[in-house]
């Protein structure tokens, strides 16, 4: 409105690969809309690149600091820096945050400037913005969902097709949805950084990476979709941090969900959360979990805000502790031997272990008899004991598999 | 951490039905952990009834008022008055927001205070934040959903059942789900005017109310659920604001979707929003539309974020025209004379009419022969002129039943 031109913002952008490319060109695109909607015009003061580049020189020059190296060395480093000097930062950078977000925050509070960091945690979904500010006083009881959109792809395409693990996970690297070197996604380790954010920011309390047990998929088999197709059950890598009696649990495992789960639905390299509190019910985001364009549109959103206005850095309000033996529904498939007396046997094991049966489908014969069993909720160790029983009876052609299950039905 | 007592914030609360009561309970029941997020512990200063209360009082005790009073008159007036007195208001009145936006921003601007109303549309999902902050910058292509709670249970009660439509809407009031006096919600006007709202922030262009065109769901029949099934299609009043060649277009109407859309599980009371825009591909949001305590937690949630800093109001950037004819797809239910030469007849009709036929299916015989057709996406005059013509034709038992259609196939 005013007619004398607007104050620039100077960001020093580190790091200028596929994300820091597409935050550089949407930085330029959005400049009128970011003027409009701020009264600063960005630009670019410098980029830090693995070729070239003095952070010192670019942070002195720039008033805000991008951070899309990657990883915890130097990134660490650098951000601690800019905070020091007082500069906002914004980051995408999921291990930084989830191996020392405690010390980050504790210097932005200290210094009084902002740390914002959507894109860290499923890509355009601004699931960091609306646990910290939609529900920022909100007593929520279970944040989970599909953080991880690789892995999503890789069980979408096994149960469309019915191919093995290493072959959708080839051809989802020919795709670009997996990385050369998948180790991180597909063994949960990626899922379970982002879980150990969100679980600090719904729960207020500091998570260490260590305190997040996470399984991957790299052991599911084919089998194991097309017996639960029967269920109508789908196959999803969950992230789940939730309280649970005495603290709070954060896990990473894959599950089954019955039809009807609004996360059922959600398929390909998508990522989707779900956020429960008493007051709320229940909220669903949906949207791609990745992407160049879709990851530096979540970047720049947090610039936007940073423009905008002053806004708290999250603080730990408890410490709460790990509950680390949580009560779960499994799916059981256990390869028998085909002769009279064999499901009583079993039954009697979980009877006695007080493992309660939901349902069981007996079928094949011979060399393929099997049963596929749904088991009602109860503590993981006691559901191991009466596994370990069961793999002790002698009556299993194959070692008995067993994969968590969302139990609830949805109308 | 400081040691001594944080400074009170002092909330006028205008109106104490459901929702205003929700929210002094909520006030109450969160108080530490808002103190613990803001430094500053609410209390409510005073509240606004029928039966009592003096605005002008409660105004110059209070450091920020809540509007739960609904309706422009007098809403409308105090917050002006609660603007002008420098005071953030937070308001849940969508009617207010959709008719007197203009004026309320306006004032609110020049006066440098919050208001805030993420309450306002789809009850608990936070919309309204998601679309200012996150995607304030993005180029909004579209923003549409299911914003009426009480239509989306109806139809999916008619839809489940096969019963007409004025025993289920009985049956929605009985539960609660609908009002004594249901005519905004069925006519579509209550979805109209958050769709405004929401093209408004959306695309940073006012938009009045009777810009919205809006169709409700009172003249939905089961027969058109039961067709639809076959196609296996499902029914939701959606609101769309979209960018269309030259301008906007702002609608509410009755529209079937194919399965596989992400809006077509959206069942019940229910709400679902999704915003697209290339950088952001598609975001997808869900969760309850309604209830006490659900639209008490989004009205906190604004409070909350007007204590923990600034934020700018919404400006309009430009004047987009409305555009008043648009492009859609249709589903076409004719019941037709049982003779030779009628389908030849109607098919002629729509190529003159340049309408393309993407499916057709024809059954039935004598008194109950018809054709359920579905028409590729054309000009709605185009359409109108095709069905006028088909309906002059003189081979039908009874008027042509058209409802649009979302023609997009989702995986």
């Amino acid at each position: 409105m005013s007619e004398e031109p607007s104050k620039a913002v100077r960001i020093g952008l580190l790091g200028r690969g596929t994300v820091g490319g597409a935050f550089a060109e949407l930085v330029a695109s959005r400049a009128d809309a970011i003027e409009a909607a701020t009264g600063r015009r960005p630009e670019i003061s410098g980029v830090l690149t693995r070729e070239g580049g003095d952070f010192g020189e670019i942070l002195e020059r720039s008033d805000l600091i991008v951070e899309l190296i990657g990883g915890t060395d130097p990134a660490r480093g650098y951000v601690l820096e800019a905070l020091r000097a007082k500069r906002p930062v914004v980051t995408a950078n999921k291990q930084l945050l989830a191996q020392h977000g405690e010390e980050l925050f504790g210097v932005a509070r200290e210094t009084g400037v902002q740390l914002r960091f959507e894109a860290a945690v499923a890509g355009v979904i601004p699931i960091v913005r609306v646990i910290q500010e939609s529900f920022g006083v909100t007593e929520i009881s279970k944040v989970f969902g599909i953080v991880n959109g690789t892995t999503n792809f890789i069980l979408t395409e096994m149960a469309a097709s019915g191919a093995p693990y290493e072959e959708v996970l080839a051809r989802a690297q020919e795709l670009g949805y997996a990385e050369a070197d998948p180790t991180d996604d597909v063994n949960g380790a990626d899922a379970a950084a982002k879980m150990a954010i969100l679980a600090r920011l719904a729960f207020h309390t500091s998570v260490t990476l260590d305190a997040v047990s996470y399984e991957g998929i790299e052991q599911i088999e084919p089998g194991d979709l097309a017996y639960a197709k029967e269920l109508g059950l789908s196959l999803k890598l969950l992230g789940v941090a939730e309280r649970r009696e005495g603290g709070i649990s954060v896990r990473v495992f894959p599950c089954f969900l019955y039809p009807g789960h609004p996360l059922a639905p959600v398929e390909g390299p998508f990522n989707a959360v779900m956020v429960e509190a008493p007051e709320i019910t229940e909220v669903t985001m949906s949207g791609p979990g990745a992407g160049g364009i879709q990851t530096a549109s979540a970047v720049l959103g947090d610039v936007v805000s940073i423009l905008s206005g002053d806004a708290p850095v999250h603080e730990t309000r408890a410490q709460l502790p790990i509950v680390t033996d949580v009560a779960s529904s499994f799916y059981l498939h256990l390869a028998v031997a085909d002769q009279p007396g064999v499901l009583a046997q079993i039954a009697q094991v979980l009877g006695d272990k007080e493992v309660s049966v939901k349902s069981v489908v007996q079928s094949g014969a011979g060399d393929d008899a099997r049963l596929v069993m749904v088991v009602h909720e109860c503590l993981e160790s006691r559901f191991s004991e009466a596994l370990e029983a069961i793999d002790g009876l002698g009556v299993l052609r194959a070692p008995s598999r067993a994969i968590r299950v969302i139990e609830e039905e949805f109308v």
